[in-house]
């Protein structure tokens, strides 16, 4: 339209050919007209420029050296856990700590649940107490496995400072008295099973021991694998950060009218761009939000929507957590949207500052609630979950949890707000206990906590 | 090399092109040799044309119709097992029985494991058995549900002959003390778990339970769904004879010179034509069948190697097990080979036969290592699991098992011998006790067990 004064005839240029350019410039003045159009429904004209220019193939490489540095859990860390357990078990009289492979069994001896698969032949870690001649307590640390698989199960990876023990176990023979061969029951201490295991496990151990108790490990033990170690905590702050810059980074790709699922994608491309393992993009728009497992549909955004992505992936292991309500600049968010949005941001401030060290877990979720006030009531779940080698994992930031935080923990901080058909506004960040007993975000190298639905 | 006779000059015919003639004859002949150096090194020369001719796109599709008109569990079967666990829990004077989803909860209320994922966070089965005014026992039905999840899981397709309950727990409420609610808990009566539920499920109804006990549930309550019905056994039937067949039909396209992974792959091809779900096919060629999960090598077959496939699927949530040792039309299998074979074949026979209803299981697998004499010694694995709703499940043929065989239990049969380094020969049909108590192979309908390795 800027350009009609071209349709001006010029001096010396036959009648016929300006005629011709009248009609050239009418299919612009149209084109523009319908590309105005077409804006419109998909917000406004800047917001189309946009979508055309940012649906070039998206480029996350620059994610991938954020944690290019960090290295995994080192085999001696290992050693140091079954050092911790092993004194652990021996302060408590117990003469041994067993656990199907799992997050435990990584934990303390590399042993995941992808590394060995369940099946109804038992395969268990068993760790044991021992004393060496100058009374120093140390860690006997032994693999339950089938006969039958005991040339796989002696390639797992399984760090120890002793020789690790492979007792085998025929078809015929009761697996779980071939586990007590090694395992010393002079004092009769209880046998502590990690919690997650099954249930026929704990039965067919208890079966086999007639003069001690086989049960759920107990807070003290739990407590070894839920406090973070320096080494554990730089893994799960770089796994946060880049979770937390792939938001944003995706971010830079989506536009009024882009559908959930394509905003999820770029997400989740982000994420492996930046070397996460295993990740996952929860994505909502709108009211969508105000369901937590999503509608399914498959929403085009709107301009006065807000997009809420709830994502992580892991690395080395470790599980990254974080969720952004936010909007696209081109957005027009109503303002009581936006005073929803803020309410949401005041509630995670609330929990953070009251989660000291000392601290009961419910106290914290109890802050987050009184924060929202009288909109508590559309506050629908628990403020957090500990995370680890665990996306979800003890202790949990919720009401009637009666744990105490400590100094290494970690925990996700995620107040929102769900009212069915209208919206659901949720923002999480993970942080931990530092050694002053202070709560620091896992995503503070990167900023922390979102600032305005704008600023991430 | 036949045809040298037509490399003599025809009468009339120019010099030039008679010698021109001995050229392309040589050709033709030098053509023939490498074929046949080819057709040596993959075996020999008929094999060779036979890998051309079967190298065309497999077609299995005359095996979708097998099991098109087997139906799945009917709802009201569902409620059936549901009264029968209600008698059976009043009969024990149990105050309740609970799983989480699974096999189990599968079995008593369609509640797979793939209906509802497990997290940290309790749903949970409640069977409780409750007696109406004419003094009949029935059975309610409850899904513990978080509060947060109850939309979804009241979504779920639970059958029941009265209304489902849906007792809810808010995050900051109990989840066990919860379940206690639509638990009648006058009489003190223990509460049974699944064995399979994970050990935090079982001490968290403990640690709100103070007057009864939480424990897995007995012999009694697991015999109901080890033992199957007619509708079950049809459908089992189906798939393993499909199964079987499957194996037939991928066998058509094999020759010497596939490799193991293509042996598969043809294997789980036909076995998702035949609609069964979640196939697997493990295949090792000759030696590489001594190692029970397969040796990271993808072998070439040879011409005296014997195929090993151990493959299944499931139809309507009940899987299949059948494995075949076969040899193919071109094979030359050494004599020793065969000797073996017929041994593994022998055991099975001997097995099958001792499986009538009241044997002890471990009688079972005795019976075979006695059939294999002084080659039991290379038997190093038990012969036989329950099959029905999962793959291995309770009770199993194995030494020191002490299971009594009933009418309606499936197992497998699976003798095997394995020599590492030199083979591994394993011959698996299923069976089930019939209301005689005798015990008949569930792939009968089509042929049974195997006759030679070359009539599988």
């Amino acid at each position: 339209m800027g350009r009609a004064y071209s349709s001006l005839p010029i001096e010396g240029e036959p009648i016929a050919r300006t005629s011709h350019r009248w009609i050239t410039q009418l299919k612009q003045v149209l084109t523009v007209l319908v590309l105005v159009l077409v804006g419109y429904y998909y917000g406004n004209l800047p917001s189309l420029t946009r979508m055309w220019t940012i649906r070039s193939e998206p480029d996350f490489s620059h994610l991938a050296s954020h944690c290019a540095d960090i290295l995994p859990i080192k085999s001696d860390s290992f050693v140091a856990r079954q050092q911790a357990l092993a004194e652990t078990l021996y302060a408590l009289k117990a003469s041994a700590y067993i656990a199907e492979p799992g997050a435990s069994a990584a934990y303390y001896a590399n042993l995941s649940g992808t590394a060995w698969h369940l099946s109804e032949r038992p395969l268990l870690l068993i760790v044991t107490p021992e004393v060496d001649e100058d009374n120093h307590v140390y860690a006997q640390v032994s693999i339950l496995t089938p006969s039958f698989e005991a040339t796989r199960a002696k390639l797992l990876s399984i760090p120890s400072a002793s020789k690790v023990a492979y007792p085998e176990w025929p078809e015929h023979v009761d697996p779980y008295a071939v586990a007590l061969s090694v395992i010393n029951q002079s004092n009769n201490g209880p046998i502590y099973v990690d919690g997650a295991s099954r249930l026929f496990i704990r039965d067919g151990l208890q079966q086999v021991v007639s003069h001690s108790v086989v049960q759920s490990a107990p807070t003290e033990i739990r407590r070894l694998r839920e406090r973070k170690s320096e080494e554990e905590l730089e893994i799960m702050k770089c796994a946060n950060e880049v979770t937390l810059l792939s938001i944003r980074a995706a971010r830079e790709y989506m536009y009024i009218g882009i559908h959930e699922s394509e905003a999820g994608a770029l997400v989740t491309k982000a994420m492996s761009a930046a070397g996460l393992r295993g990740s996952f993009a929860l994505s909502l728009f709108a009211e969508n939000a105000a369901l937590p497992h999503g509608s399914g549909t498959d929403k085009v955004l709107g301009k006065s929507d807000l997009i809420l992505i709830d994502c992580g992936g892991t690395l080395h292991g470790y599980e990254s957590d974080v969720t952004r309500t936010f909007a696209l600049d081109d957005s027009d968010i109503p303002f009581w949207t936006l005073a929803y949005w803020r309410l949401v941001l005041n509630a995670q401030t609330v929990a953070l500052i009251t989660a000291v060290n000392g601290t009961i877990t419910a106290e914290v979720d109890q802050a987050a609630r009184n924060a929202l006030g009288v909109s508590a009531m559309y506050f629908t779940h628990r403020l957090g979950h500990g995370i680890g080698l665990e996306g979800h994992e003890s202790p949990y930031l919720t009401g009637g949890s009666k744990d105490v935080i400590l100094t290494g923990h970690t925990f996700s901080n995620e107040p929102g707000i769900y009212v069915e058909g209208l919206l659901g506004i949720r923002l999480e960040d993970c942080f931990y206990i530092d050694t002053d007993g202070q709560p620091v975000y896992l995503t503070a190298k990167v900023g922390g906590q979102a600032k305005t639905p704008w600023l991430l």
